[in-house]
């Protein structure tokens, strides 16, 4: 096993060209071996092997710094910095990250995890390296999906102007996690396959019959020649306008030629783009042939490729999949719009179905939220199925471009509250905080899986900015029989007690059904009610509440700060200064990746966590003082 | 006056070419007359007087839709829709805005205040049309500056499949409020000024020698022939790689020109682009050869250009901007990043002290933020100095580059709080909330000038991710006694005494000022405490406020959710539940456009609103009490 010698940065640079032709293999079975076990990302790191190890080559790290975009893709990285023998824990709570983590190894320059930050990142650095007089070199790896979130062009913009070497390497695999879209794709599209070199002379004929004069004789010419100048005729035109060298197309999966153009990239004095060319899944034929399945995996077995996984209930996408088809039916001004994520969203179905209706704009929340806001201004009614850590790029759009006009446009928050082994950068946690601050905004959060789809329902006929949050994974089908129609900021109450009041939302009420389940047969008295609406709350319920009640508990996966029971709180103080609150959440701070019932554990919002905070806060004492009560009361009988 | 004769969008239609000549004068005095004494956008407005009167000569309002970007450049549009009778009231409370409104006319199609938004809503309403088997045209018209905003770039790349007309026009004027940056930027320059065009022959040779073979064999030839493929030699051809068809150059003051472009613009089946070349401050010299200070202007005198308020004390802008400067050079590791607005932010100085330090990124606050954060990676203390209301945009990056991370960026949050003339989409209330949700993120408001200098000396050594929010305008100079030092997570008591405590932050403290000044002279015992820090807030403070006070009052220049009031009013409920709570803020809605200080107290935050709310609510029940008290008390003594 060439593998074995490899157990740091500089290993690789020891190995003949032919024990780096046995290591690519290697790395392959490897990670198909691991992931096959431990679920992650496959297709990427595939994808990226032969390119990782010409970076190896030719680079030193750590002093030379590499910034992986998105990061997925970075598991052969991990494995070449030294980081095999940790794979078994890959995105296991406690175990290595599936991202890099600059806590994790010096070689981990910089943590990603949302796309298009690579080149804004690696520029920074560089720009640190000059500032501070050292040297090394900066290199940020990003891939074509990645080229079409805006921030991306953002760092293009500001890279023209380094007077120093910065190197930009273009990984283009024509994907994103789905496939990609736009004019750049387009574009690259047509370097890759070679289109557009062939005709020059037409091209040239083009040019001449196209020299510009200021003024309006220019115009006629100029709309009649539109057909042979769209496609690319010299590689990499678009990035030289811009003010960076194009070096490339290179084969991604030839580790000499990728070295020999790296090694060129290094001579140059300023930024310079490398455009390799990979094939997502590559080496793995059920990968290659379904790279998108292939993107994010549940272990898998690796010789028919199937998932290990039993078949599940539907999960929440599923079902709001199957609902905004249904009331897409009925409704022809209902559209959809997502951020690169067809499948991911459960907006594949539609685009089948209503594909002049269905808008998959690239990584790009910003537009995604603003041209949303413009088709709603334009009379449509614009759903906008994204997840809840990718919205967070839209916060501006959804302030500024839905809300104060408001404008009826619905967002779809999937993977919202704790999203599992992605960890820090993917959990949904903090979707309640920036939505509540935002005037006219609505936010509601259902508790099971027929409350979605009512909630759904509701949303699109409401005729203002709407968000809808609901958690990755299997919907929750208990509380079935509490299926109070919705009606605007009213929740909902389930079991109706005294003593003490658990107030949750969304995915939160099938845990307050455990906790007040645990509590009764303790001899508590326990109501539940489902918030149903975050914004507004019902301030009727709460009033029910607090009137019958000691305790009030509010219950949301998010952050505190700036959440559901913060306004709960406020409204009890002003009103019931006398009930006490106590307030489940996820406490100030960034959540790692892990199994999600481990998280919900240490972060003290499973139900046996709520029972033994609420224990051990309040209820402890109360009994005491109700024994003492009753010991009292009967000394006194007596 | 022929301009009397314009009324709607159809009147400019009447008129003959000498006439639309005379127009376009009379429009170019009709707005240096009335901003000269309203004060308002002057520069970017003078520049589209022909390019408006052109799209409304082509184009038929409302029925087509044109969004302007930014939109502080609409005054001419607002004149020649109808408007022209309401400039006497511009951006003053319950006048005309400055920007487009949909609800002040059917002709604003749509909304704009932050820059970059136009081709995504202009998008968002042509697909509106295009489902909804309309026949209409939609026009985006946005800035070259606005293009160097990722979402701009985001909205090309899917403008490209656009398979209806829709039409954007680029008015460029080298300028974004300062003068623009980046790759893009010397692209268009090199249209503008039609370097590039000349050399062709050198140009073909070098496509031929780049004939590209997959592999290595090409990048020997690629990396020597940078130099001549740098600049453009077809006009527009980075628009048409993207897939959308380029007309231009055309000369942006030639009314002509532009409506035969326009004309020609309309008859294509995609998106294309019109490069219109417009010089802003055109026709007024003072303004022409200042543009940046033209840009935004108070009223001034129109023969001399001189602004007509005297000169006022130091703004927080100007401290900021001093102090910056010093504590750079005792510190080489201090960067400054700007998106755009070197003087809006007072870092013109600092890149004039401090140029290899100093990164203005164009509008790109996405790109602003991570870079810092590759900075602080890099080991240097980077100061990002931006607005309130367009830090929104980098919500994402501040939350998932910055903080996860826990890296040492300064963010220097200028306009926090309310704006004033700008209206609803510049106010900058939302910031204690959205940053206060986010891990690992401190942040501070100063009551005055030397707090400000105190807080950002603590800043730029604090270590891990800061934010200090500051209003527009004049710095506070009162309670300059009261200056403890800068302590991590601690307020700051200034007047202690009984009763009523008020607890305020930032702007905030010198209306708690006034609002204890006028309760002592009517006998409450009153006490002021400066909050400082928003995040972590001072628990301390708040316990020695709590045992000597039965009401708290938590004033902030910010909405309530998710602000500073609520952490406090949870903490006070729980440890405190006897003590009332009251919570001065600004309530769940938009902010519109007028005089702060009208607006301060239209939204009950001003010191007079206050003490009314605070009698209303609590003081004259307490009073009553009081008195009550004594009466009986001195009853029963009796």
């Amino acid at each position: 096993m060439i593998l074995e010698l490899i157990n740091g940065p500089e290993d690789i640079k020891k190995l003949t060209g032919k024990e780096l032709d046995i290591l690519r293999q290697e790395i392959r079975d490897f990670l198909i071996g691991k992931i096959s076990r431990t679920g992650g990302h496959l297709a990427s790191n595939l994808g990226v092997v032969e390119l990782t190890m010409a970076i190896y080559l030719v680079f030193d790290l750590p002093k030379d710094k590499i910034i992986w975009d998105v990061g997925h893709q970075s598991y052969t990285h991990k494995i070449l910095s030294g980081r095999k023998g940790e794979f078994d824990d890959l995105r296991q709570y406690g175990g290595m990250s599936g991202f890099p983590k600059r806590k994790e190894s010096p070689c981990d320059a910089f943590d990603t995890g949302h796309s298009s930050t690579s080149i804004s990142a690696g520029l920074g650095l560089a720009q640190a390296r000059d500032v501070s007089g050292q040297d090394h070199f900066v290199v940020s790896v990003i891939g074509d999906g990645a080229l079409t979130g805006g921030m991306a062009y953002e760092a293009l913009n500001n890279a023209a102007r380094m007077k120093k070497n910065f190197i930009i390497i273009l990984n283009d695999n024509n994907m994103s996690i789905s496939e990609n879209v736009g004019g750049m794709s387009r574009y690259l599209n047509g370097i890759r396959t070679g289109d557009g070199y062939l005709d020059l002379k037409k091209y040239v004929t083009n040019i001449l019959s196209r020299i510009p004069v200021i003024g309006d004789e220019l115009i006629d010419k100029i709309s009649r020649t539109k057909n042979g100048i769209k496609q690319l005729l010299i590689p990499g035109m678009l990035f030289e306008n811009m003010g960076i060298t194009y070096l490339g197309p290179v084969d991604g999966h030839d580790v000499k030629a990728l070295a020999r153009a790296l090694k060129e990239a290094k001579k140059l004095d300023h930024a310079v783009l490398v455009h390799v060319i990979t094939k997502k899944g590559k080496g793995y034929e059920p990968a290659e042939k379904n790279p998108s399945r292939f993107h994010g995996v549940e272990p898998f077995d690796v010789l028919t490729g199937e998932s290990k996984k039993e078949k599940k209930n539907p999960s929440y996408t599923d079902v709001f999949s199957k609902t905004i088809c249904q009331l897409a039916e009925k409704d022809p001004k209902i559209t959809a719009v997502t951020a690169a994520m067809p499948d991911g969203t459960g907006l594949k179905r539609f685009s089948r179905l209503y594909p002049e209706r269905f808008f998959d704009v690239g990584i790009a929340e910003e537009h995604a939220v603003t041209s949303a806001a413009g088709m709603a201004a334009g009379g449509l009614k614009p759903v906008v199925a994204v997840y809840s850590s990718f919205l967070q790029r839209g916060f501006d759009q959804i302030l500024h471009d839905v809300c104060i006009q408001n404008l009826p446009v619905v967002f779809a928050v999937d993977r919202a509250g704790l999203v599992g082994s992605d960890g820090e950068t993917h959990q949904g946690i903090f979707d309640l905080s920036f939505l509540s601050a935002i005037p006219n905004m609505s936010i509601f959060a259902p508790k099971n899986l027929w409350e979605l789809k009512a909630g759904l329902e509701f949303a699109v006929s409401f005729g203002g900015p709407f968000a809808i949050r609901y958690p990755r994974g299997e919907a929750y089908r208990g509380l079935k029989e509490f299926n109070a129609p919705v009606e605007y900021g009213r929740g909902e109450m389930l079991y109706e007690e005294k003593d003490i009041a658990l107030l949750a939302v969304g995915s939160m009420v099938s845990t307050g059904e455990h906790v007040r389940e645990k509590l009764k047969s303790e001899g508590w008295s326990c109501t539940l009610a489902n918030g149903r609406f975050v914004k507004p709350f019902d301030e009727e319920l709460v009033d029910r509440l607090a009137k019958n009640h000691w305790l009030i508990v509010t219950m949301e996966e998010n952050v505190l700060q700036g959440g559901y029971g913060l306004m709960v709180t406020r409204y009890i103080h002003e009103h019931y200064p006398h009930v006490k609150v106590m307030n489940i959440a996820i406490p100030d701070g960034y959540v790692e990746h892990g199994n999600v019932s481990l998280l919900r554990k240490g972060l003290g919002i499973d139900s046996d966590s709520v029972i033994w905070r609420m224990k051990k806060e309040y209820l402890d004492t109360e009994r005491q003082n109700m024994e003492w009560k009753t010991i009292n009361t009967e000394e006194k009988k007596a």
